[in-house]
């Protein structure tokens, strides 16, 4: 498929090849195509050029060609986002700029408990380096084996160690970038006190790439694991879910993942997941996952977990637990959590929220919202899973078995908008861990107060005034 | 003293009157002259009235006025600042805004460990609110009997607790602020997860007052603490402070305070502050105040702690520990700490920087630095102490015994020169956590890199282009 290109995309093309050659600039569709889709393959793009740099320096001199030139840039790591933050416009206005061969640890220092990555590192190469000398690099998440620390950085991922560790925001002690005016940010010291002006770091954590790219980050480490628990909990309600996250909370710091997983989504996924089996013998209206680790080799972490279930259990917070007696079945616990998309999918169609409240009121939220969304769309199933200790759940709204081919296309938005109108009307976030970047930006706009639509104008127009970075994502 | 007031100032005062009443609108010279010097007495400043809003909505209609008008304000806490960031300028062209009547806790949750606090809520004031249900805001500092979270977080304000808790930017879970243009930006929810585009909460956190008015804020808690156990170690270095710290660390995930105190210092101590002395009977180079702490009421936290010095003790880490008794000894052994600024103060002339370098480095930038500045000062003598665990030492640099009365004047230029470029050099901050306010702006401006500068810049102008913000302050 050819794709149009501008004369000032040509020149840059030209420019860039003759100062950093044939490998920083691919011109080859073939080459470019697997990277100008998001990976759901829902938003298609399309661009001339795909820029690949593997230096801070030949990111300052593409940014400013891009700016002599007036060509936007789309930066992108792995492209395991889901909200079509690193798909480039569909009319090949602008430019791929890659930031996968940037992919060097610079160091890791166990005194410091810090690495610096480079952007375009992997995230499972970066637990397996900083495993490697005893330490690790706590966040994680399904896309591990491809989403890069550059736009796990630009999109403040989570994942679900978030309870204990938080987000990047909280992982990240500092970025090295490149701003719209080809200038350096250099933020990599990890210094732990730091009072100089605004924070800029925090600034581009969750840009999204529309401040600037992302180079490298220095992130926090802690103590490589030494033993962990994992644990399956059948219970009644969201509302004991949480209680049993506060008891447990209120016993020990091990806990590290807690998730919640309603029957429904248990079902489909012992339904349609081939070689899944329930951990519990009865039926349960609610589950809990939970994962618990220790750092310390002596401690006993099964044991421990085990006797505040038995009290949970004895106090009526739960009805039955399950331990898993090794890391297989620990694996097969984790499975459940982690196919529910997968099943439903193997279900039907599904139209899914990202959405979070804040964590007291999550539990009355799941009921209430199922329950509104049933009756005005009759047939659709609504259910929520996932983080609650983070307030984090995904919403998801299954069609019915009887519902027409077309029934994303036809109902699926003015589900949304009643999803994320009681989202917002419940004080929380129609996007707590997937980003705004082409997908969500409609809805935005939509529910974002004035006031705040214009901050956020402003600070792009600000920093970025050319227009080069990444445009039309994020900013409504 | 008669303040001179332009023609702007006294139309706003009138309106501001007329609209607000005289609670909040003060022109009584007699009551502003306590606000508009620094406390430390460094900085003088002037302004024809006091605005003392008790709503967010009356700082909004303020925020409307100040635009109508182009008249500056200058947000104001408890006035306890370091860097001056709250004190007018001296020809009082901007109006003080006095946040200390917005001094309502709106709410403390104990299930979402939340408090909301208005933004003149003193930090003591907030600490017993939230032990009388059983929890915890776990920073504190010297001033905390004055200072306001309102300042505390536009400061990004840090203390002894940072080891374990992090700085004001880690405990708070959202921030509300009538930004320049009159808006109201809301995000006292305290969501856990929330990526709707770029953070304003973490932008307005360390701002001083440039981009709008905090006027409340909400905190995350932590459980209450249950025992407290208090450690004075003697040993040979910097370098053996570090490692002691690690060592802890590594066993155990109770220590909250680890300050570094040089024999230098506690000299000082007990020669001019009454009623102290050492907590050991030999004299050590170098000392390591520890603070360990739990909110578990069955755990034996200071036989926990002994055991650990003990085996300090025996690995040749530390010389010699004292564990303090009961809380008396306890507070007796954080006075050492905690007064060495008062003696310093009582001996003579002091210069000091509140730095940082990464924690590695700092024991060796201890040692260095203050040999570098000995050397080229003849007589005067430099030490660093302070929070070893977060890279953040107190620099003082004091004059010899046989100074001139204007030795500060003479030479407190050229050897805050010295020490911030010492610091610049090794990759650190020349303000970890005191700010840049007044009285660092010039050192900032000739150390930050233009590229830093010119951004700091354009996100000033792009959200406060009428520059009614604290003007004079931390954008150099």
């Amino acid at each position: 498929m050819a794709v149009r290109m501008t004369e000032a995309e040509a020149r840059l093309i030209e420019e860039a090849g003759r100062k950093l050659g044939p490998k920083v600039v691919v011109t080859d569709p073939k080459e470019i195509e697997p990277w100008v889709s998001d990976w759901r393959g829902r938003v298609h793009g399309a661009s001339p050029a795909l820029l690949s740099p593997s230096s801070t320096e030949e990111v300052v001199e593409i940014v400013r060609l891009a700016c002599e030139h007036h060509v936007p840039l789309v930066p992108q790591g792995g492209n395991t986002g889901m909200a079509a933050g690193a798909t480039p416009p569909a009319d090949g206005s602008a430019i791929l700029l890659s930031m996968r061969r940037m992919n060097r640890i610079r160091s890791i220092s166990a005194e410091n408990r810090l690495a610096v990555a480079e952007a375009g590192i992997v995230l499972a190469t970066l637990h397996e380096a900083t495993h490697d000398v005893g330490l690790r690099f706590p966040l994680t998440l399904g896309a591990r084996g491809s989403c890069t620390i550059g736009g796990l950085t630009s999109t403040n991922a989570g994942g679900t160690q978030v309870l204990k560790f938080g987000t990047m925001r909280a992982l990240v002690a500092g970025v090295e970038a490149v701003l719209p005016d080809g200038s350096v940010h250099t933020g990599l010291s990890g210094l732990k006190k730091d009072n100089r002006g605004y924070s800029l770091d925090q600034l581009l954590i969750g840009a999204e790439g529309t401040l600037g790219v992302i180079t490298a980050v220095a992130l926090r480490l802690v103590p490589a694991i030494a033993g962990r628990a994992v644990a399956w909990t059948g219970l009644d309600s969201p509302n004991k879910a949480l209680e049993l996250l506060r008891f447990l909370e209120a016993r020990t710091s091990s806990i590290e993942g807690f998730e919640l997983v309603p029957q429904d989504s248990l079902d489909l996924v012992l339904k349609h997941i081939p070689g899944t089996r329930s951990p519990l013998s009865g039926k349960h209206l609610w589950h809990a996952l939970i994962e618990a680790t220790t750092a310390d080799p002596a401690a006993t972490i099964a044991a421990e977990l085990q006797g505040l279930l038995a009290a949970a259990l004895q106090q009526g917070i739960i009805g039955d637990a399950a331990l898993a007696s090794n890391e297989a079945q620990a694996e097969a616990f984790w499975k459940l959590r982690d196919t529910i998309s997968e099943a439903e999918r193997a279900e039907g169609q599904t139209l899914a929220h990202d959405i979070s409240v804040p964590v007291a009121d999550m539990p009355a939220f799941i009921t209430d919202a199922a329950a509104k969304v049933e009756a005005a769309f009759p047939g659709v199933v609504a259910s929520g899973f996932g983080h609650l200790g983070d307030g984090n759940i995904h919403f998801h709204v299954r069609a019915g078995s009887h519902a027409s081919p077309d029934w994303y296309e036809a109902e699926g938005e003015r589900i949304m908008h009643m999803v994320d109108d009681l989202v917002t009307a419940a004080g929380g976030s129609i996007s707590a861990e997937h980003g705004i970047g082409q997908l969500k930006r409609a809805e935005f706009a939509r529910l974002a107060p004035p006031g705040r639509i214009h901050a956020l104008r402003a600070i792009k127009q600000a920093l970025d005034p050319l227009g080069i970075m990444n445009p039309g994502k994020l900013v409504p």
